[in-house]
């Protein structure tokens, strides 16, 4: 199933996209796909609609994040072994999590807006896993494949110089609004193949600056969810950004930075695209 | 005034106490000290039903955290330099921040539960900010005082090698269900003579282990949340834990860890105290 949300900021209906032009209006299943939606069953509350309801088509709506903003958005840094050594830093021995403010959240077609003060305003694209049930201390990677409800992509927008040289930890240069746009859609397992063998890729103004696959993850998204359940308790609905391949605006030599007017394009196979316009300060 | 939130877990009732005994129910007014509560105005809400509303006596009923899952909660770290000395590490230039998970939140009489695995949990009394309007860019230090909407007591319990043995962020150690005690009540500021001159102490077991005062911050609360807004969008309700003073169990020689049945009690001057009793993992 492709779950998406559609319609104005802070005013989406969540729909089931059937085909390039359809979808089925599930509004009246769940108001949103939120915590509550997940907890509650998520996508299996929604079979009986899908399978009876009525398709519409697409309209031209704006795409929202195809989730409600998260309880908590974590993120795995430096797991392709090849973005480590572009950056300069030891592959980890164990994932490495940091987080970005819940309210970066945007559409897929959204504008990136570049923050105050940014000098390195730098792209990411990932792989990202949706939460489906409340999980701590799960067993083992196979039982985590039982908690997620789905993936997407996920352009993992970063501040380098607010990242690395404004205080320590990584959270400052990660969390400015606008930061995380995802989407259009979020798959359920069923519909992919094999999540560890996905290509995935990210253009800046028609260039291609990124291409990777998610076989080349150290820690595969089962890991990663088995490993972060034994460290706090995850709620339905929370994200998590999986890593990013090589090719960053960081790993570039001289290093490339977005600029206001740049137009960034990423995606993944069997996930679906993004298109962002990058815009100056507010 | 001074907001409690009292009764079962997930349902507890929105009151402002009144004196040692007395409080007046304002669920009437707001189903809850949460995000929207905040954003709509937050105390002003209250100023009538609190001015015209009946006294109840308080009857044993168990203390919630003083407001809902925030949105995010915000951490500075090394914010009194006395306890940057204490743990090795120099005096930042700026605030350091890192992130704890928002389902860590709950009671200031609450359990603290050790995570599996643990050898080194440790406690840190501080000074909780509550965000009362959204706030980003805010233009100055003077201009985030009409931000905050109180300020209440924390124990940002923190798992010392989850946070610095297991891969590079503290996040991983700071995240654990219920590591973050808040309460027993929010304090608007208007009730606070100096919030940067408040005394606040730590005992384990009846031996005092922290003994500070707000004086002895780097960073005072009014430039943590200036220079936070410049960084990422605030919410209303949003929690940020601005720093611990000196006597955290890592900090001693030899270290002490917390233990299944040990007691901590804490508190700050005019903020109120917490006793939390230790247990051992699930």
């Amino acid at each position: 199933m492709y779950l998406m949300r559609i319609g104005a900021p802070g005013a989406e209906k969540p729909v089931v996209r059937i085909d390039e032009t359809h979808y089925i209006d599930v509004s009246d299943v769940t108001p949103d796909f939120d915590e509550k939606f997940f907890a509650a069953g998520g996508v299996a509350l929604l079979a009986e609609k899908v399978a009876t309801g009525r398709p519409r088509e697409f309209a031209g709506e704006r795409i929202g994040a195809p989730f409600a903003r998260p309880h908590q958005i974590l993120c795995i840094g430096l797991n392709y072994s090849d973005h480590a050594a572009e950056t300069g830093q030891a592959v980890p021995d164990e994932p490495i999590l940091f987080t970005k403010s819940p309210n970066t959240l945007v559409g897929p077609n959204d504008d990136v807006r570049i923050p105050r003060g940014s000098t390195k305003t730098d792209w990411e694209v990932e792989l990202g896993i949706v939460i489906g049930r409340r999980s701590s201390y799960l067993g083992s990677a196979e039982e985590a494949k039982g908690a997620i409800a789905g993936y997407c992509v996920v352009n993992d927008v970063s501040e380098r110089a607010f990242q690395m040289e404004r205080g320590g930890q990584w959270s400052k240069g990660k969390s400015a609004e606008t930061f995380n746009p995802a989407g259009p859609w979020l798959v359920t397992p069923g519909e992919i193949a094999d999540v560890t063998n996905l290509g995935m890729w990210l253009d800046v103004n028609g260039v291609r600056r990124q291409s990777g696959t998610t076989a080349n993850m150290i820690f595969d998204p089962y890991v990663i969810v088995h490993h972060l359940s034994q460290f706090m308790v995850l709620e339905p609905g929370d994200l998590i950004n999986t890593g990013t391949p090589p090719g960053v605006g960081m790993g570039h030599d001289p290093q490339i930075w977005l600029q206001p007017g740049d137009v960034v394009e990423l995606g993944i196979d069997g996930l679906g695209s993004q298109r962002q316009h990058v815009v100056g300060p507010r």
